[in-house]
């Protein structure tokens, strides 16, 4: 018989995806190139050219049972060595091959965190704003997703509210910087803080509290500042990380695990996630897709289009009025409407062809998030009708 | 804290896994040629050119957001109505592309299919011998695989022990034809049968009963026969397919699932079954993959050796006295070991450089499997390993 459980999810669609199917049919409707379409994390910068002419090579030359056949279930053993390798290189690590797990992607990489740190009935922590995806990458693991509430001062950890939430009950913490929504990216101080608050639960509690850190924006850094690597401040750190927005691969579904050789089990952790695999339909990503990421470790696409309409996004911002804390990182800002009711405010500016998401699936109410994943003329374009829509809909007086 | 469920299964290790390493260690020793490596089932012919052709077409003309963008997460659209349409040309079924979603596989397929018509603590129901990842997949959902025991006169299904078996918690049968290990194609009178039993059980428990039928090896198929559409017999079929096999793709990880139109909940299945990925990490199968599979629905590798080989093994077994089902398709066979331990048997063999897979975990005992997708060469050196194992071992006599 039909699963009721998941037949009931079909009501409950995703705010982003509603916004942005009204985007695509707004565009039928005036041309999509009149639609300032804010709403998906679609990457809009090409995959480097080496990835297609690494793709081309293997499937002019590798014979087939090497490039087509089965991989092993925890990722090409040759490509697991050479992520491990780039990720030493860069961040001064001590990762072998045996602590490297290939996933689809990075939604694929929590899945098997998730399940491999916890058991049905845990809680795993997350601080809002939060992507709304981790409450599916949870909760259906049978643990349960704990939501620290924002910090809305400037979107770094409200430790306070940490504190009064966490229990022994807590064995994992999952936490995304450079953020999805809010863009921002931890201080060091803010990571140091959290990493020493964990130690001291670990202490307390008697038992391992794991940092499930969900890096695909890693990449995506602003004013040439470095994201702190979160395993050289944590032992019981699994990286999970996605090519997807690095490379511009998000259809490729590539990413892995990297399980910090310091953690509890480390040795075996990649193995656990062989393991839970099975049980999820999982086996390994596909093995071309691999082979040809395994030669682009070290490099990125032209990400330097992010940063440039973010500075453009947020200095329009400033001049509109609006409050906002400046990223450090991704392709999102996440402003405050100018209503209370994000809803509202984000249904008028659909008035304006603008398709911005209200904060409310992101834990917290009030903003709103614009992905400028788009083409910078676009961006330009769109303050015109920015501009109109607060006028018009809210009295604000701009100064040029 | 590290999942302890999942850390135990690290000690029950795959005897089919324990096979393949040990023969890969005697190949290190005495040279791979030298082994005859019967344990796996990778395909052992390479991929059609047009599959690799396909691929650096895309990868030289297409645009990076087309070939590398998100895919919605029931699969490329225009790819799931080529599927839908090469479908109803070859089972003169009326998919249409609502009907077909795109997964990693048949692991992939069988993840959805089960949670989508299943919750925890339902019964499904499979027939021995099967593919032992079915525990996995099944009792991973929460549901419970309950296992009909072997027909061991001709490996079709042993409707006395269904019947004892079937109760009104049964929500779902997971078959495979043709059979992995048996190698048995069910005939036609075996599955209307089957699915005639089914509609009466529905009738009687008053609820849906699915058919999940798992089908990698549907063009495998011997003697120029046709291997019967499943879901052209039983409204309520996941058909649940992979190219791993067909297009000697295992490590691309592509199949789908097609939903028969005729279905309960039809419409909506494929829709429920994106909602299943949100939770078990899934997405979608590599967008480049998808798009260039699509191109390939109406080939396959070139299948022949493998009937080749299960003719020449056939006859040696029968000449050597072994008891054997003649397969149907598949390139695997299923003879009975000339002792009651299988595991014995299978031990023995390995002294003679044989790697044969004992039936136990297949759930049925005192049989072997040989897995013939290896050149035909090598089959044909076999036989004299083969001749000495039985005849020192179990004395047997040899006539030629």
């Amino acid at each position: 018989m039909i699963n009721q459980d998941f037949k009931s999810m079909l009501s409950g669609k995703s705010k982003i995806r509603e916004l942005s199917e009204f985007a695509t049919a707004l565009g039928q409707k005036i041309g999509y190139e009149n639609v300032f379409d804010y709403s998906l994390g679609n990457p809009s910068v090409p995959v480097i050219d080496k990835y297609n002419e690494k793709i081309i090579e293997l499937h002019s030359s590798l014979d087939s049972m090497s490039l087509h056949g089965y991989s092993p279930s925890l990722g090409n053993t040759a490509v697991r060595e050479k992520v491990a390798v780039s990720l030493n290189k860069r961040f001064g690590t001590a990762y072998k091959t045996e602590h490297i797990f290939m996933t689809s992607g990075a939604a694929g990489a929590i899945a098997h965190a998730a399940r491999c740190v916890t058991k049905p009935g845990d809680d795993v922590i997350t601080f809002a704003p939060y992507f709304p995806e981790y409450q599916q990458y949870i909760n259906r693991t049978g643990a349960r997703l704990k939501v620290v509430p924002a910090n809305t001062e400037n979107f770094e950890i409200n430790f306070s509210e940490l504190d009064k939430m966490i229990s022994p009950n807590v064995q994992a913490v999952l936490i995304n910087t450079p953020n999805n929504p809010s863009g921002i990216a931890y201080s060091e101080q803010t990571i140091i803080k959290l990493c020493d608050y964990l130690r001291q639960k670990q202490e307390e509690y008697k038992h391992d509290i794991f940092i499930i850190s969900d890096e695909p924006y890693r990449e995506i850094a602003f004013d040439g500042k470095k994201i702190p690597y979160i395993a050289n401040y944590y032992d019981n750190t699994l990286t999970c990380y996605s090519f997807s927005k690095s490379l511009s691969l998000p259809g490729e579904r590539i990413g892995y695990i990297a399980v910090n050789p310091k953690a509890t089990d480390a040795d075996i952790i990649a193995v656990i996630c062989g393991q839970i695999s099975r049980g999820i339909g999982h086996n390994c990503p596909a093995s071309s897709v691999q082979q040809a990421v395994a030669e682009c470790l070290y490099e990125t696409s032209d990400l330097s289009v992010y940063e440039k309409n973010m500075n453009l996004i947020y200095d329009e911002l400033v001049k509109l009025g609006f409050e906002v804390i400046r990223p450090g990182g991704t392709f999102y800002i996440f402003p405050k409407a100018l209503e209370e009711d994000a809803n509202a405010f984000c249904d008028k500016a659909k008035n304006y062809n603008l398709i911005l998401v209200p904060s409310d699936s992101f834990g917290v109410k009030g903003y709103f998030r614009m992905a400028y994943c788009i083409d910078t003329e676009k961006v330009e374009r769109s303050f015109e009708a920015l501009e109109k829509f607060v006028k018009e809909e809210y009295g604000v007086d701009i100064k040029d």
